[in-house]
């Protein structure tokens, strides 16, 4: 039923002139669409600021633009939902960028980039630095506008088996660790592993993989990684900060009234905030649970750090290489960052240097 | 003519039944709306801050909700943005809560605390933590409804004309440093001058003062500062991110039909953290040039936060003593803040020890 569903809605949208006829065709002047996510309801805060985006825009259109939200698996899986929204099938979509380098690897800079910025300057490049600009550029062939939508704030570095103190304690180590994060790792001699996310307990568990990259303190703890693997190590310097996009059908937004048009931007970009702020709100005292509960805190060597530096650089030398749109990318998000992390460095460094420096 | 106008819009809303005759009295539909900053033109991000949120509801209304920003001095000055609101002369005002202490000590938490929240933690306390309810609470009194709408960043610790190594070379040093942070500096033994912002320069040029804080680089550049006191002091331990309040005359607010509330509301939310990136953006780049014309950075040394750290507790103990509404905010907040720095010191301060700490 869900895939009929899926394709009766792709084949209304075949042709574009057709979508403003089944988004409006309610009789009452309410305009229907559906989002899917790229998270499972599990994860509370990321699916919960879908929610609260389509709840502020019922609230600011008076009903007249109604939003229903699919977790991920409802209607299409976590990596689908570009396709799914690009084709038609459905008007938005809520996913991080980085799930779709396949397709174009510069998609990576508008989610996270190891050793790249936090939330903070990741918003004031989009924002004001050119990155939301690029970012739809890159997405414009495919039919779709993107606004930043939500960030998961610092990641964890990872739950280990074991400590990891030099690098040849990676040497063979089997994770569970996505995307570029896993990339450089797995150049650094880490048999990276890809296993889906309702599966990882269990690989835990049974002694398949040695440790695991999640999300934050927050999510981390629903798994309950503390008990198997309690090494839990800092920071998360492969994801500082991701952003999540909320993917646009073009054809549809343009069915929209000016003025709709201009609630969805303002609220996403409320979203791109709320979720930080919500996680920032629930990640600390996670934290403090999982201490309690057991889990090991550890940082991560320099050593390590600075290999997965090197490793980071040269990845970054092969992409360039070998796209044009990646290389034009790569310019402005690094010239930007230089600039920007000289007073991130100069103000809020010394400043947490002072708070949290000195003792531990 | 000013005054006048003032009397008059004083005099319509005294009776808050006519307010809406007021506002609504266009004849086409249009709702007008005045607002006054606390800022004058110069603060070009702030006021932008303003401006742009108007934009963005006169984009989301269809030009149905129409809002005029006044900058500080053009109808009110920068102190009278809240009586002004209260008062119902003008619907709206964007001002930084802690410019009230005098009415509440309480109102110093919702912009920043020395020593306290960097802008992802205080919207964090804010949006998540209860901190926005407390300030409504201490709003509502005086008939006004508040919104977070912008936010500073890191401050600059600020400009000296000499190197300050000691808690000695604060003794009889002449400094321009409003709020808290003053009062704190003023206990160590610094001589606090309160002088406006556009005379700072020309005191500090005639030796009136030695020392001064502004704002942050952006700011700072077009003021000059480095030409005559070069000695350019990190961090802004007294304002690690200053939230700006967006006041809404509550019974204005009540006018309007719900989804304009709902609109208010959110483009208050995204203009919270546009200020913030839009600032990131530029704080870099000016830094920069700022240690190209001659600025010379330093870090306040530890001795000396250390003895502020102490000052400030006991100013908190006062005010908590004096103030049950401060002492009912500080335990929520300063319970929220240990909460949420276990986790911003083991993965933000980590990452940023990493990037930063290894060489400068």
């Amino acid at each position: 039923m869900k895939r009929r569903e899926f394709l009766k809605k792709g084949a209304v949208v075949a042709a574009s002139s057709t979508l403003s006829a089944n988004v409006f065709a309610q009789g009452n002047g309410t305009i229907n669409a559906e989002m899917v996510s790229s998270f499972p309801t599990v994860a509370s805060i990321i699916v919960g600021t879908a929610e609260n985006f389509a709840e502020n825009i019922r609230a600011m259109t008076d009903g007249d633009l109604d939003i229903t939200v699919y977790p991920a698996g409802a209607q299409v899986g976590a990596f689908e939902v570009y396709d799914a929204v690009a084709s038609g099938a459905f008007e938005m979509g809520h996913s991080p960028s980085y799930y779709y380098i396949g397709k174009n690897s510069a998609n990576a800079f508008f989610t996270a980039i190891p050793f790249g910025f936090n939330t903070q300057l990741q918003n004031a490049w989009l924002l004001y630095g050119g990155g939301r600009e690029l970012w739809n550029e890159i997405s414009a062939p495919d039919g779709l506008v993107v606004f930043p939508a939500g960030n998961s704030g610092m990641q964890t570095g990872g739950w280990f088996n074991r400590e990891i103190n030099t690098l040849e304690d990676l040497q063979g180590l089997r994770m569970r660790v996505p995307g570029l994060g896993g990339e450089v790792m797995s150049r650094a001699g880490v048999n990276v592993q890809v296993i889906p996310g309702n599966e990882v307990f269990i690989a835990l568990e049974r002694g398949t993989i040695d440790a695991v990259e999640w999300v934050g303190p927050f999510d981390d703890e629903m798994m309950g990684f503390q008990r198997i693997a309690p090494y839990y190590y800092q920071p998360g310097w492969h994801e500082a900060g991701a952003t999540l996009g909320m993917y646009v059908n073009q054809d549809f937004l343009d069915t929209l009234p000016a003025d709709m048009q201009a609630i969805v931007e303002t609220a996403a970009l409320r979203a791109n905030s709320d979720m930080q702020a919500e996680y920032d709100a629930a990640n600390g005292a996670a934290y403090q649970r999982l201490i309690a509960a057991g889990a090991e805190p550890r940082v991560i060597p320099d050593e390590i750090l600075l290999r997965f530096v090197e490793i980071m650089d040269e990845l970054h030398q092969t992409n360039i290489d070998a796209n044009p749109d990646y290389a034009r990318v790569y310019e402005n998000w690094s010239a930007f960052k230089d600039t920007a992390q000289s007073y991130n460095r100069a103000g809020d460094f010394n400043f947490l240097q002072f708070l949290y420096g000195r003792d531990e």
